[in-house]
């Protein structure tokens, strides 16, 4: 087996897969983050509010749910493509 | 098979679009993570306005996530052209 | 032992997986500190709130810990595939 035979069947993609849905990991968790702690001191603030801040702070956690797991899905998508 | 051989069919592409991918999705978990807070905090602190907060808000974030789905898509795009 | 066959047997998906996994507890870390960091804030500044601050909490810890796990299986997938 020579040197371009290896380096072919490197598998480049499973490791490159791996790092890129960790850090769509990395996305989802610093932006959820901070709608999380906006909302929970939000409804320290202004305890009344709580339906209305709930249901925004999930809005905003969908969406960047949203493409994270899409990210995570490409990620997982490198290693068999 | 040559070392030039190899290194073009190795899946370099797979691996580069699985991390951009991530970073795609890292862009938008910082930039809807930031409008979410601020519009969590808006509403704690004028709470008759959480109609026009929240429009406000859908707006803003849809704007990251149409950028960031079309940075998720070309990553995904990059393991297959 | 050449450096072909060094090279073919060195394992980098498992250490790229390693990585991603890594990463996702990176993101998974600095998500639910944030939440939880603003929700014992929170709870200091109004504390008969408690019950409203703590479900939403677990709300928003829940979403991230979907995705960071989401991202480590990932991680763990590309040593095996």
């Amino acid at each position: 087996m020579d040197l371009v035979t290896i380096l072919s069947t490197t598998p480049w993609a499973n490791a490159g897969g791996a790092i890129g849905a960790g850090l769509a990991a990395v996305g989802a968790g610093i932006g959820i983050g901070q709608v999380g702690k906006g909302a929970v001191e939000a409804i320290a603030r202004q305890p009344e509010a709580v339906n209305d801040i709930r249901s925004n702070m999930i809005l905003a956690a969908a969406l960047i749910e949203g493409v994270a797991l899409f990210g995570v899905i490409a990620g997982i998508l490198a290693m068999f493509v």
